[in-house]
């Protein structure tokens, strides 16, 4: 009675393997500076709880398959807003952008088939891909060019008769990094060469800073071979929602993926209703919500250029910074912090970024530090980052 | 740019996909009563939103993957309560009993791996295991015998080398039996022989009627190859929670899925709070939803009796039940129903069975009735059933 090789394979969030060394920090008395996952701090929007409460329906029914018709029209009305011409007709509402993610992959790829990453990426497609046995190979960004999309002769060399698609999150999780007019455009070009699919995570939408805007590659007019993948967790502070977004304007695509869609049921009717609600407030949310994160960005960056010797581009956009830091082994040494290093009886706890690569190896210097603390937290907690890298490489 | 294979021979919801039919005979100004799919009219009980008023969090922040540890605990103690010995580190709280099907088939099979079903089955099997390439692999149920579990030389015949599991529901749907404790423990006993998990989705474990009592596959003390499925769906009529249990006390299995889970970040958050509120009611609550479907299930059982030639058992549990009909085509009659009968304008949708079958051309004489509207309601819609056979028969 063997398990699969498919969830034997899998790997443990990077995120969240490191846990027990902070539940150890705090066992030994330690307060402890969560840095290491994307879990937004600032509250979730009254309207989500008071739209349920004013619509709440006698029979918690199944929804219909891609979501309650009057959440997928104010889905559609935020995407026009925003110059992104899907209708009610091109979205299916998902359990988070999780699932919209598992379902392009499988409808785009078999077992065996391989979709190409930019990497550094969201660490939870290797989890995904893993449980539907597509391959995922690997382009790199490098931190000494603020994790830009890699030259088009690297995404050439790993293209095969296998490929079926190419998948990155832009704003991007985990680097910050935000791709340019010039460089999304070499991403659908490379796909319309080699007549490939793109999934194009863009939960970030919102974040972008120092005047950099968001483009999103369903811009480039490539309807037929574009997937974007959406969610409100980070937007709207509501990530235990599980509200997300797949849409497409390639009916043939839709339609296959509605039936594994269909075969879910629907996604979760409660969290649907108080979306609505969510997306039918007017802009002074987000753009509190923005210049909050731009505060904690410039706080971050601040303390993080008096680390001698580490390696990264400010931050543009999502809220998180990936660095490579003068550290051999950046898992060893966020756990060294943990365990051996506190400031005023205070430690910090972010992700070595290792797990975010599919390239054995890869990343052993880098971490990525989420700016979800209000700013004098993040600022003492960046701080003490910093002085561990000296005292590690001292002691 | 093709799609998957994987996506394209996915086949399409049998309970759904003749809705264009029953729109056609509302736009034809006609009453169409659904018995095609197993959402319950029932009100979802008030202590779902009231427990959500009460504890709605500032941020709906992500849970615990593996749900919050109070659900968990509330489904341990109902668990207990039903004597099943399954604690809160047993249980992973899942996207409806579709999301535990899916870590089950996906933890115990790879690609091209076979898993034993009893046939007809929930249609929905088909669909998770097509989305991840596990084949399914039936033994067939017969009409004749109330659907009763097939005789163990007939699971004998079709185990392989690449068999790693069997799954089944009990209360059955689509059939309304309900398995005995000798029927339970030849599954129980092959699977000892062969080695093999045991999937038991056991959703409807509150709803046997005549006495019959509903027998958890956990009561044959196999642990380390049960697995339970479950949901709050129907129990509480709550479909659109989407509040799922995966549960097992092997603790390799339960480390392997909690990557899967990991991966996907958490259950509804929402959702779950209310689940809380469902799983600390008193029993009064089921027992009169119990009482209702009762009625109901003698109402249907009343009325399918006067259709000469129709082939079924009193049924014996959730709330369906499936007939075999004097029809040459249960598919092709259902549509007809629908196009082409009604009494006092008013017509019925059923499911045809063949799409909870794997064996092609199997249950092409069959149908499943949900009996989810209450008694007179369903008393007419049974009753345009049985005048609808005899006029196809006549036409």
């Amino acid at each position: 009675m063997n398990l699969s090789e498919r969830a034997l394979n899998m790997q443990a969030s990077p995120i969240r393997k490191l846990i027990p060394y902070a539940e150890q920090a705090k066992k030994a008395g330690k307060k402890v500076l969560h840095l290491n996952i994307g879990q937004p701090d600032l509250e979730t929007p009254k309207a989500f709880f008071d739209y349920i409460e004013k619509n709440k329906p006698e029979v918690v029914a199944y929804t219909h398959s891609a979501g309650l018709i009057e959440l997928r029209e104010a889905f559609s009305a935020y995407y026009n807003k925003n110059n992104i011409p899907f209708t009610s007709e091109d979205i299916i509402v998902t359990n988070g952008g999780s699932e919209a993610i598992i379902f392009a992959l499988a409808a785009i790829a078999d077992p065996g088939d391989e979709v190409i990453v930019i990497e550094p990426f969201y660490a939870n497609y290797k989890g995904f891909s893993e449980m539907i046995n597509v391959k995922l190979v690997p382009v790199r960004a490098l931190p000494e060019t603020g994790y830009a999309v890699p030259p088009t002769e690297e995404f050439e060399k790993v293209v095969t008769n296998k490929t079926k698609g190419i998948i990155f999150s832009n704003p991007s999780n985990p680097t910050g990094a935000v791709y340019s007019e010039e460089e999304l455009k070499r991403i659908v070009d490379f796909a319309k060469k080699h007549d490939l699919f793109i999934i194009s995570d863009e939960v970030y939408r919102e974040f972008t800073f120092d005047g950099t805007k968001h483009i999103s590659t369903m811009a480039f007019g490539e309807y037929d071979r574009t997937i974007v993948v959406d969610s409100v967790s980070k937007r709207y502070s509501a990530c235990g929602a599980r509200i997300g977004v797949f849409a497409t304007k390639n009916k043939d695509l839709y339609n296959q993926v509605m039936k594994m869609a269909q075969s879910r049921l629907c996604p979760p009717a409660i969290a649907q209703i108080g979306t609505i609600g969510l997306l039918e407030m007017d802009d002074s949310y987000i753009e509190e919500v923005y210049k909050e994160y731009d505060k904690r960005r410039l706080s971050v960056y601040e303390e993080l250029s008096k680390i001698e010797g580490a390696v990264f581009e400010k931050p543009k956009g999502a809220f998180y910074v990936s660095v490579k830091l003068p550290v051999d082994d950046s898992e060893e040494f966020v756990k060294w912090v943990l365990t051996d290093f506190s400031i005023d009886n205070t430690t910090v706890m972010v992700a070595p970024l290792s797990g975010f690569y599919a390239t054995e190896g890869a990343g052993k210097q880098e971490i990525r530090i989420a700016y979800v603390l209000e700013s004098d937290k993040l600022k003492f907690a960046t701080h003490i980052l910093a002085e561990a890298v000296k005292a590690y490489n001292d002691r």
